[in-house]
């Protein structure tokens, strides 16, 4: 079966494989990074010249109204907001997803001012830790903020925690928190959830409003596409509109900001959220890029994304020894990723990019493969194992140009 | 002399005429809104769809380290550090205004913890004061944000200042503070400055290091040309480097970003302002915008602005019955744009923007021009002044259409 290039008996009947034609996926790649970069939609280019040459080039200031840039953060969370189960009017786009972090864990520590604990896991990506941290000793007044092993989330949501602030899908392995479950025990012990969906939205099905999530924030360069360093976005739940506020008062949140008034009064509901003026070139990309989820059923998306990783799976396990899956092997508490352990993951990384197959390395010893439905098949997978059952067969990553550590890893 | 194609005399021999070709300025139009949305410089089309087609397309993940994305708010920095005149490694280009002016605040009065007032003028852009309302609100223990009349400012910094926080020129008047007294004035009484350079940055020469800022910020979008929401920049002085920390604690201000600690451990010096991963479209534009600089004499440039503002207050006050200057009439304390006032000024700025003279109103009765010398002539300045003292004498600022309020004023 491997190494032929005939259609792997899994993508035949596949409805999203039109899909990959939507994508600008280079020749002799097979992109394995989706969770790290997303790739670029064909049409976007063409968006983008647009609103650099004619919106910005032609209609200057103007734009502001002719083209209602805006009210773009809404329209563009809205779009977000359809694929994370969000109703309209909760999802706002806009800052990175740190800045993001600090104001919705601000809005939720606010909420509960008798309690002093943040909880979170030793999974969480560290930006969001950093950004508590800092929040934490901005507040002082005993805030905490207190780190347990994912697996122990349950247990230590107590009557102290004010916020539980999870990452549902942990960056190295995959490993998926159970959002319904996690956020009704917080609820349960009267403490607020806020979710980081960076390895989450645009992946699988998120549901946010049916999980009774309080806060999210996430990203909008990995499985939604949007580009380097895309706006990141940040959901604020329709019960909690009316009386939460973030502390990064910017003129975009005041509720009439071209009053110019000399004194903050910030707008009800997610608009409070905003901050400074929008970043409407990365922010059309980023629209531009949803375009392609328009017409996807993510149920569709997400049981491909289970087919993608378990053949990955068994395949890599049938073939390629000296690999540790580090991965649950539950579909149910995997995201879209697979990742195994290999104690010279970074020189293996390296040869496996050399030979086209990109995926990524996180310390000590994580060789990571994100799975993107969109623009990957079953044939693509079998062609990635065979590239990588090679190298290991040939220990041909043990090579002194494979060691040397790039800036980024 | 009105009214012909002739050159101007006062155009003649002028050096930074040939960059006027440098912009893509649209047919019909005389911008004087350069300090609102700066235009597009005409090579900035070409790098955007590189960095989008290109290093993003087809480098994928890659480009971080291939096109060395990860230094790109450095790099950035330097070259507007450059403009304002700040050493190599004080600047850095990302977020928004707003944000970065959030960052230096808790940086410079975490430097002054026995001391609990932030100075401000009424003069100030609203964001900064709404940003420091809650910053104050957040640290509470007594903080104070005390706002005087522009006037005052001098004689309100008292040993009880932490920061005195200014913009430098009045986004309304374009009144200009005296960088270097101020400051001076601010250290004597052992407080630190902060300063705004929305309307300054590219606008005429900045000597941050030389008046002995401690902290500063500024805008991408206006007389830097960077596009629509563009990134900002902020300023530490080189003095500060080793102490000065901001609490928004993102995985880029870490000392080792890729190391993903789970404990901040924040980079010394201006890197330790970085927060989320760098918004590399918008970046590349406004890098790419910043080019047309680069050969840039900034005092050629801010005598070719002292021209073109005094003609316009010229022609207007001797042909245009009906406005009165709101700007200083001494060059030295303008910045790089003229305002009057006028009762129905909004009305007066439609009917200007309807023939192609395009300004902005500034409540309750500032029309505000802008000039910027780079795309800018003398013929220009008499031209826009054939109009609005056609639309005068015609009262044709009066007509139904012209008082219908956009969203964006």
């Amino acid at each position: 079966m491997s190494g032929t290039s005939s259609v792997h008996p899994l993508d035949q009947g596949d409805p999203l494989s039109p899909k990959r034609a939507a994508f600008a996926l280079p020749e002799g790649v097979i992109y394995l990074d989706g969770n790290s970069l997303g790739t670029l939609p064909v049409h976007v280019p063409q968006r983008v010249a647009d609103v650099v040459s004619k919106q910005w080039g032609e209609s200057l200031i103007r734009a502001w109204n002719e083209h209602d840039w805006v009210d773009l953060p809404r329209r563009v969370g809205d779009r977000i907001g359809r694929l994370v189960g969000a109703a309209p009017g909760t999802v706002i786009a806009g800052d990175s997803t740190s800045v993001n972090l600090f104001k919705v864990l601000s809005a939720a520590l606010a909420l509960r001012p008798e309690r002093k604990v943040i909880l979170s896991d030793t999974g969480n990506f560290p930006t969001d830790l950093y950004m508590a941290q800092g929040l934490r000793d901005l507040l002082g007044a005993g805030h905490e903020l207190r780190l347990v092993a994912p697996e122990e989330v349950a247990d230590a949501i107590t009557d102290e925690v004010a916020v539980m602030m999870i990452t549902q899908v942990d960056y190295r392995t995959g490993r998926r928190h159970d959002m319904a479950a996690l956020t009704r025990l917080a609820h349960e012990a009267g403490a607020l959830a806020i979710w980081d969906l960076a390895h989450s939205a645009g992946a699988f099905k998120v549901e946010l409003d049916a999980c009774g999530a309080d806060f999210a924030i996430g990203c909008g360069y990995k499985y939604l596409n949007g580009g380097p360093g895309a706006p990141a976005f940040l959901y604020v739940a329709e019960r909690h509109q009316a009386v939460a506020r973030q502390p990064l008062n910017g003129w975009m949140g005041h509720d009439a900001p071209f009053a110019f008034d000399l004194d903050y009064r910030g707008a009800i509901g997610v608009d409070q959220f905003r901050v400074g003026t929008p970043p409407i070139l990365s922010l059309s990309a980023l629209d531009a890029a949803l375009d392609v989820f328009d017409d996807v059923d993510m149920d569709v998306l997400r049981a491909k994304s289970v087919s993608l990783c378990e053949l990955f799976i068994r395949e890599v396990e049938s073939r390629c020894e000296g690999l540790e899956l580090a991965s649950p092997r539950n579909a149910d508490e995997r995201g879209s990723q697979v990742s195994f352990r290999f104690a010279e993951g970074y020189a293996l990384m390296q040869a496996l990019i050399a030979r086209g197959v990109i995926g990524d390395f996180r310390a000590p010893d994580i060789v990571r493969f994100g799975f993107t439905p969109l623009y990957l098949s079953h044939g693509d997978v079998v062609k990635a194992v065979d590239i990588l059952a090679d190298i290991l067969a040939t220990r041909s990553w043990d090579a002194p140009q494979f060691k040397i550590r790039a800036k980024v890893t």
